[in-house]
């Protein structure tokens, strides 16, 4: 079956290869269609979760978009990062489509409910989820004691992300859309949906969605 | 192959019964794995363009969404108007995904870009993708002549909402959404892209994409 190529950037330097790939083989696991190509920014072993720490990670994801356009020649490029990092500058600069996780999570939240409940790193959504979603955001949290993604992987970390949508349910909310791709790494979407009866979306699997979706002619 | 099924409910009464199933056929053309039952609301032959049309048609779409997940046990609805009409409702109602074309079209154009513009058959976007659009939106036309979705089927119609993309265009939107399933019927996104160069959303293939994907796990 030939096979669209396209990239993802990972937002953290992990130093194990299959954490690297994890978010890529994701999509494809549920986009079979795709094979996708992973990135990595350096020197950001905590990621992104605060300005400083994006402004520093925006030239160089760009970067690695621009590169990996031209060398793998790559048919679309996603940011995987919630706060869609490098995403506008990007668009701009590229003759793909760019896609970011937090964008994708966002709007595929508005295809499927209008009361939308994001659960994330930082007390409130990244800026661009709270763009999209506008009104239909009727509740935003994180769970207690989570600073970085990387402290969603821990047991503690996952049982305060269940008591984090529990919160959400009761504030209004009828889909919650995960605010941190860290969320994917743990895979914890389907566990917290089982657990709460309401629908939790993957911001990778979202993005990976319209990847998929926007480069299906080119099959 | 297995197929999920899921229901289309047309907001126009045609007579023809092709016409009635052709926004369930594209469905199924993009998206193989889904079956389309289409029902239509009756006594509407020109469909929805305008409050009062909107008024009288959503409970015959209430009622038809809730017959056809019993009878049929369709595993989701798709309301194939850019109004939403009835959406709510049978999000209330119903055990079952319901999407509406326009939340569909105007979420999956936020996953693509952040300077939208809406081509309807009103001189404004309906109001549940202006909501979703936000400040995201750049610009709403019609084109000229266009009253009804029927308008849309002559070929003055096409040639008008060629002029209408350049217009948007001009106005600074980088991303086309369709605010009318008409422009479906005449299957004029391509084209209209061809000629433009910018990217042009169907209604009907973006909310047939998330019918898809959220009645994946069902295959």
């Amino acid at each position: 079956m030939k096979k669209v190529k396209i990239g993802i950037i990972r937002t953290i330097s992990f130093k194990d290869r299959k954490l690297i790939e994890l978010h890529g083989k994701i999509i494809e696991k549920y986009f079979p269609d795709l094979q996708v190509i992973s990135r990595y920014i350096k020197d950001q072993p905590r990621g992104i979760y605060d300005e400083n720490t994006k402004r520093i990670a925006v030239p160089k994801i760009v970067e690695l978009g621009s590169q990996i356009e031209v060398k793998e020649k790559v048919k679309a490029i996603i940011v995987s990062c919630a706060d869609d990092p490098g995403v506008k500058e990007l668009r701009k600069l590229l003759k793909i489509p760019v896609f970011g996780a937090g964008s994708s999570v966002a709007a595929i939240s508005l295809s499927y409910g209008d009361k939308i409940g994001t659960l994330g790193i930082t007390t409130h959504a990244p800026q661009i989820m709270r763009e999209i979603l506008g009104e239909h955001l009727v509740a935003e949290t994180k769970p207690e004691g989570i600073k970085t993604t990387l402290d969603l992987m821990t047991n503690e970390g996952k049982s305060n992300a269940l008591k984090s949508i529990k919160y959400l349910k009761k504030q209004g909310a009828e889909v919650i859309a995960l605010a941190c791709t860290g969320y994917s790494t743990v895979g914890i979407a389907q566990e917290l949906e089982k657990e709460t009866g309401i629908t939790v979306l993957d911001a990778v699997i979202a993005s990976g969605l319209f990847a998929w979706h926007f480069t299906r002619k080119l099959l």
